[in-house]
């Protein structure tokens, strides 16, 4: 009963459909997403109704089509003609992660996808809260630049077949002022929302072939396993709806990847695992995913593992950086402070937990609480020991790094009850052996 | 995981604690009310949390906390020390409704109940949608004044014993500001939101009696009997947790009440009322109501249909409207254009829609779509038939009322379908006889 205005539909109404746990219609979505990038919809119709949806859910044809509506709101790429400088067409692989502590694998993946003649076209973002972001850990390294213009990002990838850069304001701008809303509206955890925001820049993009690595642990945005699994089909469908050739690895975010969770320390390992060492866990999944976008991608008769022996994904990597401005052979840069953890016990590491590191590692410095705060590039957590490791008592389980040692404190405080030594032998200890990285594979 | 502040709390750890049905403290509580009030939680914070709520409730003592809050954010009133001009005690006795269409019962109520002595303070508001409000219909009154300071409306309940005056903002200001919020949110019909909301401002009132009437049907907030006994009951419980005397009669709002739906008709009925005639069930209600009233503050001994037919409530009628300038001896304004609606077959009204015929009277001119419009003294529905009457084929059902005759058509629409006539004897004749008015009585 709202007065008569110029537009077709009203918001309170779309709020009592989704609330009343009815379906929105296709036009109706089509509105209130236009509506609220345009300002007619207000933050606070828009908050009420995504609480709606985090609670009462949707449908997939609406997902797709709330999806399809953020894709509209802004700009689309086109990478279909991309050829490499002598003319051979590139298919392009994206990958996304949903986020992770220790997660720097996009660092070693595009250079080594690229190696096999794949484009990879990694729009990326920064850290908020205990998860790092991937722009943050490549501006460690000195002169490196994330801002590149579209075309600058389309010669770079046409020239090295890889480009991390930051993703343009042009995509799904719906989504950054919805995203902007859900932060401070505790709806950030509604899996219609999560899937539409990370799908809706990806198709946006126009990437041919998409994997994702969906993350489940406490170290993850999706706790459980079964929200894991719901996400991850959600997502699979969009991109599949859409023409995006997408599938979806399911791993393992109890315990961090590899063992640094940082900027410059990250940074750092990558080069290790193109370097043809780093740790076992960071070197498999980056194999894994490797092998899902070159496949997805029609390269099936290679073994991407090769490429990281024989220097060939190093060759890329160092390009890469160059082309942003980065200088490859450059010192990183590193705390001024530091302080080791102990092994309070002999033992097996049985857990290690995921969300306590990246908590420490964010109040070390290695992350911001707020959009515009700067990170230390040189803060972080160094692990010395991974689950599944024997331990003597007193030896270092940790390094905390820091320019401002005021904030040990408090990063230990994240550390209490993170985690356990466990008797050789004993149920913990052989669970802690047997835990799967890639709990599946979801296409 | 937010930046530190010199706030206590966290909004948006309140707000997923609601999201995730966890009960809320009793310091949540008091600080989310005040820091609303105080702007530190923005519209699209409470939005998120007033949809939480509406989606999974809160418990009885969470909902008293936040009535306390909300009371806490005004002034209260205190009526304990009131007096007649000759020195008498006078107990003070208050009802609300939840509003429906025709509800003009606060007209003849309030001077009624004063008659026996008990003052009456009746705090109204403005209506919004299909529901008239209390203050519109009286000022159809040439002269009439809704606006009178604390100490004005203090005199007024002395000498005459009974007001009716526009409530002023001092009482529970945060549930003023709410309130605007739920209403462009979708979030209006949440159980625990409409009782702290009435009840708040109820015992910031600081009346010792309160007697609610909690509608029920097509045309009321509550549109089935559940949620109306759910609301009455929560009702009842926050008011006797505060130490006001509460009950509350759960009533029938599936047809309209009395003859009349828009302002002067309704003053028109209720003098009609306070004359000892007017419709049956108006009468009937008036008279329960008051009952109830009487009996909260200790008067039992008396039957106040008496003093309807003896003229003595009509007395305090006229010292009431006369003490706010108002003149109870002046003609009534007239709606220029009138549109008679006839009865398609002949048999017995069985169903009068509340619903229809409160849309129709709110199209006709008698409501407002925004606080700011104006209402149309004149405007409205006069029915010539209630459910239970014969009607004859071509017998004159309504008169629709207005001065802007371009409304009849949207009017007309309103009331397709908002009514039926069936054979005599018919299961549905005999259903629309046996309706009871007052349900239930829950104290």
């Amino acid at each position: 009963m709202s007065a008569p205005t110029h537009e077709p539909f009203d918001a309170i109404e779309i709020i009592r459909t989704k609330r009343d746990r009815q379906q929105l219609s296709p036009e109706q979505i089509d509105w209130v997403v236009d509506a609220y990038t345009r300002g007619v919809v207000a933050d606070e119709q828009m908050a009420a109704l995504n609480m709606a949806i985090l609670l009462n859910g949707m449908e997939r044809t609406e997902i797709a089509r709330w999806t399809q509506a953020m894709i509209a709101s802004g700009e689309r790429l086109d990478f279909s003609g991309l050829r490499s400088p002598d003319g051979v067409t590139r298919p392009t692989a994206d990958k996304h992660s949903t986020g992770g502590v220790g997660d720097k694998i996009t660092l070693p993946l595009a250079p080594l996808v690229a190696v096999y003649g794949v484009a990879v076209p990694q729009l990326s973002g920064r850290g908020l809260g205990h998860t790092g972001g991937t722009l943050d850990k490549l501006e460690a390294i000195p002169g490196w630049q994330a801002n590149l213009t579209n075309q600058q990002m389309m010669d770079q990838l046409s020239e090295i077949g890889a480009v991390i850069c930051a993703a343009g304001s042009g995509l799904a701008p719906a989504d950054k002022k919805l995203y902007a809303l859900r932060d401070v509206t505790g709806t950030v955890e509604a899996i219609p929302l999560i899937a539409s925001s990370i799908m809706s820049k990806k198709i946006a993009e126009g990437t041919g072939t998409l994997v994702l690595d969906v993350k489940c642990g406490s170290g993850a945005f999706m706790k459980n396993e079964q929200d894991a699994r719901e996400l991850a089909r959600t997502m699979v469908d969009l991109g599949r709806d859409a023409g995006v050739n997408t599938t979806a690895l399911l791993t393992d975010m109890s315990t961090p990847l590899g063992l640094t969770a940082g900027n410059a320390i990250e940074v750092e390992e990558s080069v290790e695992v193109l370097a043809g060492g780093g740790p076992a866990d960071v070197v498999e999944l980056t194999v894994a995913l490797a092998r899902e976008m070159l496949a997805g991608a029609g390269v099936t008769d290679q073994d991407p593992a090769e490429a990281l022996k024989d220097g060939r994904a190093m060759d890329v990597w160092r390009k890469m950086i160059s082309a942003q401005s980065g200088d490859p052979d450059a010192a990183l840069p590193q705390a001024r402070e530091s302080q080791v953890v102990t092994a309070r016990s002999s033992g097996i590491l049985s857990r290690l937990d995921a969300m306590s590191v990246g908590l420490a590692a964010w109040r070390l410095g290695a992350g911001r609480a707020r959009k515009e705060d700067p990170v230390q590039a040189g803060a972080g957590v160094r692990m010395h020991a991974k689950p599944g490791d024997t331990v003597q008592q007193g030896q270092p389980l940790m390094t905390l790094l820091t320019d401002t040692p005021e904030a040990f404190d408090r990063a230990l405080a994240a550390l209490e009850g993170g985690y356990d030594i466990s008797a050789e032998g004993s149920d913990e200890a052989r669970a802690a052996l047997e835990r799967p990285l890639v709990m599946d594979r979801i296409s």
